[in-house]
């Protein structure tokens, strides 16, 4: 069965392989951002918009190949769930650096580097993770990972807040900074739940 | 296949075009409550409360009806899953009001119009799409475009709240405002869930 | 086939009365917490966390099982999407002890007790509902009564908003005190979602 797999499910492999790289430049462009001067962060702003447009393509791409596909590697609505889920996961990056953009942000409290250092792993692990779909069995050591990652995330994202409250920036700067870093939570959550798809289809499997 | 499924899903049809149309005199509240006079919008909170609670009571059918039927027109947890997440359209447009209400804010700032417009015509669309839901591989188009809406709408809310965030509202008055518009932002996404869930059914058919 | 089950899946079962019971544990120290003088707080949050720990832990085991079990009571999905979800009730019961530590607050505003109460209740719900799973469609009554529950603890959720935006606290204090009503809330969503899923199970076998 594992044998027949790769012929059926190439295409599939492939634009998840592409869409888990795209992941990849997006939290390079996102880790430029929250180190970059004010003046730099509308250029990159805009990469940031291309590369979510991209994901977007690539996700289109896998739907209107599962609707071409008679034959598919794994469940229909698994894969297109896992594109969704994929889907996700810039569009909270592309979030994040959208309002703090928008709201004009002077800098970023410290902490947020070590959100966006949590993230850059978790896309690695993502991107790595993609182009061996066709034996999801060997996944585990990928998901418990990135379910620690999101564990570590959560913890950072909390001591975050409590200093952003810790009462030296007045209200409406902290809503603003808060709305950007809740962003940057969900798309840490956005890796697990990709993660959790990826169990799910080597719980059906096994 | 598609021959069969009309007589054994002609109730479900029904029932989720009923939903459909709810939606729609739902919004078409939403559109009078956001644009009334302070003193008409207890009235209107009452009649968006009526509204849900037909909404409700339409979900329970689907799920009773589900546990007496022995034949279902697709898969039983799409099924249930649909009247979910039709339910929470409502749900959200409900919040919206109901805490705009709580709240007693004055005015809405400019902008909720836009974002209430996009959410009429997600609801035209839902509301078409339902009574045609034995036949859901042609509801191709209404899944792009309800994808469409939520984009736009998305972009509306981010410049929704760069105009709540410009200097010219107290904090409080910001995070009132921002429960409301969120609340509206999140019956757009659940608008997009609808659709994707009609678009798995879709695709298993396929 | 109920037969059958039993033998089967009576691991399961175990596994998920166990963290029913887990639940019914962390409901208690989230009531003694709301209550407690500030001074015991600390205390309690680390039995809180303890509680988050051992329900971790009772979810990978439910898990691993799942990895070595070759028949499984119901679909697989079904098993690992329970545990998920089961899990996420305690994540929000110990991000809301969490924050409230975190943040220093003085003291919840009146009706904090209430939600907490409704929590209470849907975990005993709960916890009397798992170890019944193997009979999942008598389990009807918990559903809905869940539901009901969830309904009053949007209700109360909501007044609870409009006294925190009386006028009597500052926008930074408010912002903190939603954070942690917003967890609660989110909770109360939690045991609507484990009944979702215990519905769904129940929906598939009928």
């Amino acid at each position: 069965m594992r044998f027949s797999r790769k012929p059926t499910g190439r295409r599939f492999f492939e634009l998840f392989a592409e869409i888990g790289a795209n992941i990849g430049g997006s939290v390079e462009v996102l880790g430029q951002f929250v180190r970059a001067p004010v003046e730099q962060r509308a250029d990159l702003a805009q990469r940031m918009r291309a590369l979510e447009h991209a994901g977007d393509n690539a996700t289109h791409a896998v739907i209107e190949h599962l609707d071409r596909s008679f034959v598919t590697p794994f469940d229909r609505e698994d894969i297109y769930r896992l594109a969704g889920r994929l889907d996700d996961v810039v569009d909270h990056m592309d979030a994040a650096v959208d309002l703090a953009t928008l709201y004009q942000l002077d800098a970023f409290p410290p902490g947020v580097d070590a959100q966006v250092d949590l993230l850059c792993q978790a896309a690695q692990l993502t991107a790595e993770a993609m182009p061996r779909l066709a034996a999801p069995q060997t996944l585990t050591a990928y998901w418990v990972e990135i379910n620690e990652l999101e564990n570590k995330a959560d913890q950072v994202h909390r001591r975050l807040l409590s200093v952003l409250f810790d009462g030296r920036r007045d209200a409406l700067e902290v809503m603003k900074l808060k709305d950007v870093v809740d962003e940057l939570e969900s798309a840490a959550d956005a890796f697990e739940h990709v993660a959790d798809v990826v169990h799910t289809i080597a719980v059906k499997e096994s």
